[in-house]
């Protein structure tokens, strides 16, 4: 099991955890990874799968966030139109986005065959960082087939985190980034529900990182403009109605700002969000349908459970990527390195 | 009762109207006018009352559109972060906006003594065109009283037209412009519902007034840039989330166009929506409630009586207007008068 | 060369037209188009070059506006949030968009070798409609050759248009769509400038279309929801500020809707604009630049030419385009015959 | 001179401070207060003045971000729209924003007696938060007086900061807020700039205050939900497009983040921000006309500088505001207090 931030004593926040601290601790949420390592390609894919039935039939209720729209995502106007999410979100390379959606598009097809015949067609939702420093990103080595293993291992309980999936060649603060994960508890009318985030993390200047107890921990690596990115998914099951969800992932923004950084100019900061407490049939009948909404007086929690979880799902990447060497002997050191020589 | 588009065979789409064709035809539903004219002063005020009881504590789901945002409109801010309307609607003149959103204020705190103690203040919702050419509108002639005497001699049923209320002084397509309204009928999962439009309109360029036939009544005035701008009150029965509330008085837009306007850069062309399908209690306990929504697929009658409510309350503005002279001798003709002429 | 709405004496509005009265009035714009017909496969890609030189060394001012956002375009938050073009933008089937992202990726690479090594990624741009109903849209049939010959057969001058590129094979109110395009001429400062549009038409029902002189041209066809989706892209020499352009494009959706359409749930409705007035030098060395804008105060006479050349450019594909017979037999008459019928 | 968060060892980021580490370090901006206190009256008005000469004769490029929606601002929708300011921007209490709006216009109309009669309205722009438990809010003390007096007292040089103005019945993280201040010093192609931001804080539960050294300061003080709010007047002289100004001032929200807030529900969170590098003449006579734009390349130091700005400027608003007792005995602890013993 690789490490993570409470590993090092490093807690964010003051709401309590699910019980794999993931964002798959939202029932029936599933994360895969692929990974790709192969002399200078250092990359993969990671699925994030919301739900174990058929996506297109039944979509969950979705908003997406672009704090800095410095990116190369698909898909996201569509969800901001009808608020809803069609296939499951496949993370990836900036320059393997349209590939992604190939395979996206292939699977929703294969399980549909209605689409574009006698339905509509889908919405295929990637999202992306530029791991070019890291990875030959030119070589667009992502294939459909690698999205497919994502899509196929993917699965519930503990979340792989690190140098894996989508999170490969990824860089954050100077240090080694890639995929983390955190979540948060919260009792609404006498239940437990979960709100979870899952990170690509690829941004941050060296120095600017700060830790919750106010240190800068800062690597020995060159000065460079951020020309990163971060992708972020927050799944809960809580039901919100849109425009509640759209406020809630705009919190992760703020879990962002605490530890140092300001959504710089060349890092795409995309938030995708869904809740699987709102679902929508794609083959509804009647012309209205019963939903449930959070009572907007209690939103503070999801807010704090969002900046929180975000900021700690960072940390864990970095905690559990280990120092990694890459393109033409590019390397990254590690933060949970660091944190050992400095605790 | 003054004249209608429809007096002179002038039908706005296909779509079945309500008992009134009126914003009046929601349930509950009520309008007001203080007309104020007294030699160059020719203005007034608008009242648009959702329901009877107490709006802060009975909120509506409500949302904004900013069309073309050249204008002085008071509480969207708010009403799009929060997706609902907690007092009635004012429309008035643009330099009254302020006196305006006194009046509420007065009022809301009358109703609820703990309004900025120990709850929430109240946000303000007031809409405004400028009336300037037929009206002294230097002069802030609208006291708090007016407003007021709008809230309280609003009624359901059918709306006065035309010179009427904050409609007084103004300009449309260079004919006189005013109140207007129209309503549909929309029958969902076997019941009727009702969607109507309440247009403040005080915009268009002379000659380019465009008729469902295809004709352009233009009148004798002098050309000049258009200085105006429409307000737009869309309300409905039919239950929504604020997105799909969103997406359907978007729709007031292309019932402007159809008339000829390209949304000009000098007038403010906004639209604020709401439903009293959905309502929010100020006081709400529970952590979670139930509402009810569309199913989207049936959104497209919602889009199309939007746009033919609204081409159809601006003709009607129009048509119930009676040529105006108003401030320093300045005159509008009627439109009413034109079609008389060509018919 | 192919019929246009003015062969049939239809005119948009009043402005006076570009040479071509098409996008490429605008100096160095070129449009070339890839047709693709074998078969139930009839589809194709249309590309826009806004110049001709290294689009990502010297990218173009731009912007976009999602009037409708049921759509799949790629690019489209970046270029909001970066004001900028740095690609060729390419039209296709909506299921081709990953390919058509592939190859302009190749493309701006093989022209510049610094794209994700020292340097940012590029960001491709592309458009699409569902074309479906006559192109085995399921087949995935474009390949990334396929939208390099778009790109290599580009040209200045008169444009092909109707059942061309990626307009072989849409659908318009019922009619056969396709590609189409408008232009209109502007005068500032005593200097000649043009605003051009060019649409893939694929959007409304059957029934709503009205043309200028109020008759609803209805072709013998069954009824059904609008599945569609329109593409606008718009071009002008014309100096502008990012503010400006937004402000501009969101005119065509005024030029849609005085054809009788609301933006419905069912269709993309979305606007891709740029000005080669402004370019940005991505290797730009000195903190700041010049650049030029509007006298905001002028800006509605470009408001008024993006809605006529937008309403043009719909109604000249459907006027270039023949009857088609397509995927399974399914065929749609031409606008055109209907024209000629009821002279 | 009252203390501010350097004088406690507090320092926020990297950037250098301009000389008077503040709002009014941008060449010609000037900020004037009027502080209410009568019993329960425990308010005012804060005046920021963007320059000398008439403000709707030149006015000055603007913008303005909704970062949490949750408030009554007047204006921004105009502001939006067409990216400038017009008039001077006044601060006050939530409900006098109609009075202070009254205020701005009569100015206006003063200076400018074409307003609403051969030239447009005015569009006055005002900002808010709610002082409810330390200032009779009810009472809607604030007159137009009071709005004239700030706007007549407005100068160069050192700001007052803390309980002063609108500032002086404010509450921020359980301990006293109010006005603060701060700057940060760009050097741009050889040349020194300024940008600044003041702020009005009134929001932040107790308990989440982070200094950037990672202590918690907390007061002896009930628990109770964020009813508050934060106006942020960000100024520079840098020139910069529309867009690009909107995404520096976004970066206010940082600031925010980085003190522990995450934007909370009922907190108003609203940046107003401008630059006098580029301004736009009301009577313009040339269609284009010449305006200078940031190498967008460059724009990290101004993400940073607002980040860092508004972090600093919320902590001097606290460490300069002395604790306080207002409305019904209700009183608030100064941080500096805390600061002192906890040093």
């Amino acid at each position: 099991m690789s490490a993570s931030a409470r590993d090092f004593g490093i807690v964010c926040g003051i709401m309590p955890t699910g019980a794999h601290n993931a964002i798959t601790d939202v029932p029936g949420v599933k994360v895969g990874h692929t990974t790709i390592r192969e002399g200078n390609i250092n990359t993969g894919v990671t699925a994030i799968v919301p739900h174990d039935g058929n996506m297109f039939r039944k979509k969950v209720l979705a908003a997406s966030e672009s704090i800095n729209g410095f990116g190369k995502s698909a898909g996201l106007v569509q969800v901001n139109e009808l608020g809803s999410l069609e296939t499951p979100i496949l993370l990836t390379n900036t320059l393997s986005t349209g590939t992604c959606v190939n395979a996206l598009i292939k699977r929703a097809i294969a399980a549909n065959s209605d689409i574009g015949r006698t339905t509509s067609t889908v919405n295929a939702v990637v999202g992306e960082c530029n791991d070019g420093p890291l990875n030959d990103i030119q070589a667009m080595a992502v294939t459909e087939e690698h999205a497919y293993a994502a899509l196929d291992t993917a699965t519930t309980g503990a979340v792989a985190q690190g140098n894996v999936g989508a999170g490969t060649g990824m860089t954050c603060f100077g240090f080694k980034g890639g995929i983390g994960t955190s979540s948060r508890r919260i009792k609404l009318d006498g239940k437990d529900y979960h709100l979870g985030t899952l990170v690509l993390s690829n941004f941050g200047r060296k120095g600017d990182l700060t830790l919750p107890d106010g240190r800068h921990p800062t690597p020995d690596f060159p000065d460079q403009p951020e020309k990163g990115s971060i992708m972020m998914i927050m799944a809960t099951d809580i039901p919100l109605e849109h425009r509640q969800l759209q406020r809630v992932i705009r919190r992760c923004g703020a879990g962002i700002a605490r530890l140092g950084a300001f959504w710089g100019h060349g890092s795409g900061d995309i938030v995708i969000g869904f809740t699987t407490g709102n679902t929508i049939d794609h083959d509804q009948k009647s012309d209205l349908v019963t939903m449930q909404a959070l009572n907007e007086d209690k939103i503070d929690q999801l807010f704090r459970a969002a900046t929180e979880s975000t900021q700690e799902a960072i940390l864990n990447s970095m905690c559990a990527a280990e120092s990694f060497t890459g393109r033409d002997g590019n390397s990254r050191k590690s933060l949970a390195d660091w944190l050992k020589l400095n605790s």
